[in-house]
């Protein structure tokens, strides 16, 4: 059996260590050298070159190495009938909260003003509340977002998230549709953005949804830049109406040296560093559906065409 | 019966309304207008006036407001046999757990580095591995070290503590006594320091220690100043030995403006803001403890004079 790492981005070596641990018998083969198409089975997409994934006729799946589906999704070329799956990985799961938790720490907690006392030598006690006094929403509650907002629960926090569904997590409040996402953005002290991004979701954090969020609260973008309409997000910031963002993502990356949200003082940039692929695991994840899908059984999680992720 | 606020320190308005909150039938009075000093059955002690507090012959219990009691046990006139009762408090142990779980994170994700960048408008993908191969060390296991052990643990650390009795915490490595000491130093990538100060551990943090620290790793230290030797800090953060340094607490605070803390630019400095005990909750501590005295129940936690804490 063949499996073929089709990738524009990065070395291949950790994927093909990963996977020569999990399974040796699995065949690895690196794009653009495949081989006999028609030996190929798998394909491990992470923005690979578009058209050429319907080259292999005998393709039995294609997985994506990355959370976010959108630009695999954007090849207008896919192979027709050909299942897509989702990453979900232990370390990518763990990261993104780990982000998640240490940038909502960072705000209930006052870093950015206690950074600024310390640059000026000023001992100013501030205080903060306990955790359950504080309001986190979370949109997207998918793998990711569910995870953070277990973890920000165990930490005391007053979570509550927003999805397409309701979701049923212990003490997290859930909302859903337009009423929700108002009620989420109202009530919500640190806003967390994990949705997947679709045509829906393109956009989301706009001038009216800064509007109808609580004055001087918090933003953290860990999804992807196209949520975020930027100069609706500067004049945001700038006006007060949102008292500091952190961006993990932007609409390109890298960001360009010139970019205004560099030196912005009330955004704190990482360079879409949240959360990565962890092949060790992530092969896990690969070989383990591909076992189920030999014997018969549905992989998971299946990109939905329709809902975009 | 009456309880008497006893400080050198900030307003008793929130103590007062939270014992009033608590049980109204107590009556709150506030040194030094303590009334005939007979009437006098509890103390709350916060910086107190040294000598003060054998003024009061009836005097039943001692309540420390702050975990840490080795300023209360400078007054070398304590009234003998009267029972001393620290702090444990829900806020102050959450606030606590936040911060350490913070910093920690802030080290585990290389938030120094990141911020230093952003400063300079470079695009550099840091990457870190996730929680699970990072090994966190906890100095000192009471109430605050042990809850922020089990959150570290939730995130999925490798967290390790030392204390003066072995302790059994689930996924918590346990080390005691000069040998573990020192193993502990060697192993940790994140020190995290939550002792109470005592003869035994003032100074603990000094040149021979960093040098069994790992090369390059990180101090967090909420505990106080004086666990600390300041010159030989910036000496092995100087040196390199050690990455970088969070203090909460100094040898003097405030801290002066010239002190060399204040720029350095391997060291995060916060007011000692880590965890200030919260009223609401403290007082039902207290008053819990009051009404298992008065019905003839041990109170708990009980300061032991032998060990200092």
């Amino acid at each position: 059996m063949a499996i073929l790492y089709c990738s524009n981005w990065g070395a291949p070596d950790a994927w093909q260590a990963a996977f020569r641990a999990e399974d040796p018998a699995l065949e690895f083969r690196v794009w653009p050298k495949s081989g006999p198409v028609e030996e190929i089975d798998y394909i491990l997409a992470w923005h690979h070159q578009p058209g050429v994934l319907r080259q292999y006729p005998r393709l039995k799946a294609i997985f994506s190495l990355g959370a976010g589906v959108e630009k695999l999704l954007r090849d207008k070329e896919l192979p027709a009938g050909v299942p897509i799956v989702r990453m979900v990985d232990r370390a990518l799961t763990t990261c993104m909260t780990e982000y998640v938790v240490l940038h909502v720490l960072r705000y209930h907690r006052r870093m950015p003003e206690l950074e600024a006392l310390q640059r000026s030598a000023q001992w100013v006690e501030l205080e903060t509340p306990p955790a359950w006094e504080r309001r986190v929403g979370i949109l997207g509650l998918g793998v990711l977002g569910s995870d953070a907002a277990k973890k920000l629960v165990g930490l005391g926090f007053q979570v509550a998230g927003w999805s397409n569904h309701a979701k049923r997590i212990a003490k997290v409040k859930s909302f859903t549709g337009e009423r929700g996402l108002a009620d989420i953005l109202a009530r919500s002290e640190i806003l967390v953005c994990l949705l997947p991004l679709t045509a829906a979701t393109t956009g989301v954090l706009n001038a009216q949804r800064f509007a109808q969020m609580r004055r001087g609260s918090f933003l953290i973008n860990a999804a992807r830049g196209g949520h975020v309409v930027e100069s609706d997000l500067l004049a945001a910031l700038d006006g007060g109406q949102l008292g500091h963002a952190t961006l993990d993502v932007m609409a390109e990356e890298p960001l360009p040296p010139t970019h205004p949200f560099w030196r912005h003082p009330r955004i704190t940039l990482t360079p879409h560093n949240a959360s990565l692929t962890w092949p060790p695991t992530a092969a896990k994840h690969i070989v383990a559906n591909i076992r189920r899908h030999e014997a018969g059984e549905p992989m998971s999680p299946l990109v939905d065409l329709a809902r975009e992720y």
